[in-house]
């Protein structure tokens, strides 16, 4: 079902063209979802918007790492749905090439019991089920139309994650001495879903990340790092005094430079170097943090959303604000987590941000900081992801 | 993806053409599942044979009440797929116009961790997932492509299984004391899921059905009943010492009269009336019984096939054998449950048997026990459904 429900902001893209089509050969598809209808709208430059609404509520949307699949969770449904973006990674050998297809609606993915941690890591996802305590693998390389799901449960129902490593899994293992609170460990299991050593602390555990071959996990008082290539073992970093008061509970990874980042208590953001001993910064901003993330093209380059409305860059390395924009009106963080707060992500270099109370979907530059091209989006967008690239011309 | 594998057995088709056309107004669509191959194949008198081979594993089939819906249990692939049987019954106030149309394959219905006992009730589907522990509840009438699914999840895993009753459930609860055994009780779930009186001692449930409102399970020393008008009581009839040693694991209810049969040990089948203090009768077998059912157009009629091939006509109220015939080649019991044994259903006034190592489906008259017809079926054809009926000419 298509349905034409928006144009493109066409004197704010007349302004913009230039720079929006630096590269005539990227392309970029824009997969948002609606913080009150079960609907994803999916825009691109030079097409018509299109509508998929065979969603059982709003969902939290997530994309394969290779991008080419798109899943919409949707938690009190117990169901998680599938769509092609039409992104195509043609393998070349030495290099693959993008093509961009049309997008396709698949359907049902999973079903299961309060689906919320979705982490796609390599050619695999886990999703957590947190009203079973268990959760459900898929070889999303080997997704078809008889794909099969591969299961893992913990001994109780929580608000658990697990990272999917081919022939292991890390998973939080749920608090028995308090059910419905924070898990407080995380067990390494085998391929035949065997523990393997000791569960290892993690005391009321939110928030996961993985940068190359490490993931970390947010714990109350600390991050505990696993190195991929040894399982055997784990590293515990504590918070530094100097970084006051709270904790992390939101993580992200780099994708070029092994490094990470986090939420701290309402205003800061930290970021990880988990080698050795570790080491952390911190950037304290004047209004609470709204979200946050690493570039996933430069690592050494953050951005944060404030509640001021403000949008910075940041050096990562050394936790400086290097530059500070009016990006959305400001966020009233009185509201619970699931209100319609604006949300950000990345697309080659430009950050897309929708602002759900502003129907708006904007495009700001990661290098001048400027909005660049404000598109307007029926609805109150919200969840937002990015799939594209510099498409192939041979 | 249709593929031609088979021909009707055209010399004993020609022969018995007169007796399976009897109704000319009458068709029946038959579904099969391999024991080997991950496929079902469609059957249909005048139809090219339709294969549907986007499953996961070779799947138990199962048919919503109406008839419209078929859904493919794949255990260990962790996932129920569905298909629309073509048939379609149209509301004329006083009475259903019946309508067949081309079956559809549909694809994914359900995902989780070990899907077991899969309880058609009314118009609702409780898929016990024995994984996990928990079942997934869906209201199969507004099945569509944004379908919720509702989620019970009990204290352990274990092999279970629910009843779903629009605003009631009846739920094993897990072995606390013994885990990895079979349940030993029923709890009653409100629709929110709260447990309403105690819990209803059921030893070593295995089986369960319904006829009329009357919901039955059987226990290791007799049958626990509730009745759906009431559910705050429950009634046990153990078993008379009569009927010797055993126990039934496998029940199956009148669709015409309120009325149970089972299997009892190796030999025998047992027949109960559930009303008041409960009266049991069985019949002894010479041989270990394959499978018994209640004729769904006669619950006055039992069919049971016995591992000496031979298939028997059964005055249910009276317990007595009225015919039997050979149908098909004997049967080794020692082989395992899930070994390539023959299996029946029901199709009108005929019985239609599949008998896996001879690759045929036989089609059966219920009223003469007379094989009428014996249609070739590649691959091991083992677990069916049918569907069909009186065709509307209005």
């Amino acid at each position: 079902m298509k349905k034409k429900i928006l144009a493109f902001g066409v004197s704010t893209f007349a302004l913009m063209a230039g720079a929006v089509n630096a590269s005539a050969d990227e392309a970029w598809r824009y997969f948002i979802g609606d913080h009150e209808k079960a609907q994803i709208t999916v825009i691109e430059q030079g097409n018509d918007p299109i509508v998929w609404d065979q969603l059982a509520e709003p969902a939290r949307l997530h994309l394969s790492e290779d991008g080419e699949l798109l899943f919409a969770v949707q938690r009190s449904k117990g169901r998680v749905d599938v769509a092609e973006t039409g992104l195509h990674v043609e393998d070349h050998g030495d290099h693959g090439d993008l093509h961009l297809e049309a997008p396709a609606w698949q359907g049902l993915f999973l079903t299961g019991a309060r689906p919320t941690h979705f982490v796609l890591h390599g050619d695999e996802v886990a999703a957590f089920m947190d009203g079973t305590g268990s959760v459900a693998k898929v070889d999303v390389s080997a997704f078809d139309d008889a794909f099969e799901v591969n299961y893992t449960v913990t001994d109780a129902p929580h608000h658990g994650v697990a990272v999917p490593l081919h022939d292991h899994m890390l998973i939080t293992a749920p608090n028995m001495e308090e059910p419905g609170s924070l898990p407080n460990h995380v067990q390494v299991l085998d391929k035949d879903g065997e523990q393997l050593g000791d569960l290892h602390e993690c005391k009321g555990l939110h928030g996961e990340a993985s940068s190359m071959h490490k993931i970390a996990f947010a714990c109350i008082d600390g991050i505990l790092v696993f190195d991929e290539d040894d399982l055997s073992k784990s590293a515990f970093l504590p918070y530094l005094e100097e970084l006051g008061e709270g904790r992390s509970g939101r993580l992200d990874g780099g994708k070029t430079v092994q490094f990470f980042a986090g939420n701290f208590g309402k205003d800061k953001m930290i970021f990880i170097d988990v080698e050795g001993e570790g080491s952390f910064t911190s950037v304290q901003f004047e209004a609470p943090l709204v979200s946050g993330y690493l570039n996933p093209a430069n690592s050494g380059e953050a951005f944060a959303h404030t509640a001021d409305g403000k949008l910075h860059k940041i050096d990562a390395f050394s936790a400086k604000i290097v530059a500070s924009i009016d990006a959305t009106a400001p966020v009233d963080m009185e509201q619970p987590w699931y209100a319609p707060r604006p949300n950000f992500t990345f697309a080659g270099d430009h950050i897309a941000l929708v602002e759900p109370l502003a129907n708006a979907l904007k495009l700001i530059s990661t290098d001048e900081l400027a909005v660049l091209e404000v598109i307007d989006v029926a609805g109150k967008p919200y969840s937002i992801v990015a799939a594209g690239g510099h498409l192939s011309d041979h």
